[in-house]
């Protein structure tokens, strides 16, 4: 590492924790209060809500980082060839958004040269967030945390956010994954990787994310210990086809993506 | 309504509601710490922490009201013929509970003669609460609360806890009712019931319950407007078949009732 690039990433969490702390009383003015909901052309959800997170976060970046790019689940890509890009998804889980369901969280990673370096999870419904930075312990509610020492499936408790999010011939790759589990679970969004980290859950499986949905659980997940890729074990980016396979340790990531591919 | 009814389950609301004041503590004390986990005979988990909690509350209603008959989930039935029965699930959604999710709940119901009159559901980690007598409006961490006015499948947002809690011929039912909803999400245990009283969604259909997991919902659902039945539209009692279908509203309902059938 670079001398200079980790207090670069210091500086960077400073200012994610501080987007945060001006996205949360924006998403909660709008939590469990009559909101028209949108079906966008793959047909999730958006609202108000959404759109106007996403519109802070974006001003406060510009202010701070002109030079920044950023990528937002809802006003798209500005300057994405520049050095450092800041990925936003506003409010990852719209669907337990508009539902009460208090698990919806912000997410926001910082690519730097197309790697992600940092990456926020911030449920403020909860009032618990995670932060994670490339070559440190990652920070949940502040403090350090680790994921568990599970090797074994048959050991491992397995989260998806829902059986529908996995098309064709998703479905049965996963299927043959979470029900070799010790336990599989629905529900959750993003709030299940941020449990991963946090030693209190093994494993997630998923398909169909975009890469705001992903990249910001990277820096989260590996500086808790664990392991997150694509399902072929490849480092997760931009580009990637949005399946994702995370898992408390390396011999539970492997034999997750081993079983996802046999 | 017999004079003194109302006010006899005034008294019993408020020690209802001592007894979820005593359970939250004790709960909160084992929730994402290491437990050993153990899967009972019909292969559902329970922890320490289930049968520490139930011990307490049925301490506490020997003592205060020793006539009255208890139901337990781990622990039991002690007088079930007396007039007065207190059902208790002292953590709902142990699987939540064991993965760090917040949304596990207290349930506790009190039966008049085989009927729900009083219903609390109870989320310490949430920090909110719902309390159901017959005749009263519910009320939602102390406030009244009411289900929205959803009359429509098409419109509604509907919750079960997983599709796993279907077997063999429930599942396509609740495939086929789940399918025509404008929204179908997984996860949630009681908290989703909550939420419907709470006017947050509109359906909750589930199978496999037990009746300490489905009679302290009844009073919450109705106090709210709601309706919750069985699968064939018949009240909820002692010897129902665990299949439940919950919704906003009288003609939701009876939509969700004839799909469940055809």
């Amino acid at each position: 590492m670079p001398v200079g690039a980790s207090s670069d990433w210091t500086e960077a969490a400073a200012f994610a924790a501080a987007l945060a702390d001006a996205a949360a009383p924006v998403a909660l003015r709008y939590f469990r209060q009559p909101l028209a909901i949108e079906d966008k052309p793959d047909s999730s959800p958006v609202t108000i809500a959404d759109r106007t997170v996403e519109r802070l976060l974006r001003g406060m970046i510009r202010e701070r980082f002109p030079a920044d790019g950023v990528l937002g689940e809802e006003h798209g890509g500005e300057a994405l060839d520049s050095e450092r890009v800041w990925v936003l998804d506003p409010i990852d889980g719209t669907k337990s958004f508009i539902s009460g369901m208090p698990t919806f969280g912000l997410l926001v990673a910082l690519l730097d040269r197309g790697r992600p370096v940092l990456g926020l999870v911030d449920h403020p419904a909860l009032k618990e967030r995670w932060l994670g930075t490339a070559g440190a312990p990652t920070l949940w509610n502040g403090r350090p945390c680790r994921a568990r020492d599970c090797r074994h499936l048959a050991a491992a408790m397995l989260y998806a956010t829902s059986p529908d999010i996995f098309a064709g011939a998703d479905r049965e790759p996963f299927e043959r994954v979470s029900r070799s589990a010790r336990m599989r679970r629905f529900g959750g969004d993003c709030f299940a990787y941020a449990l991963l980290a946090g030693g209190c859950i093994d494993a997630v499986v998923e398909a169909g994310l975009q890469p705001y949905d992903y990249l910001p659980l990277v820096p989260v997940i590996e500086g808790a210990g664990g392991v997150i890729t694509d399902w072929s074990g490849e480092r997760l980016g931009l580009g990637s086809d949005g399946r994702v396979a995370a898992a408390a340790t390396r011999e539970l990531h492997a034999e997750i993506v081993d079983r996802l591919n046999s």
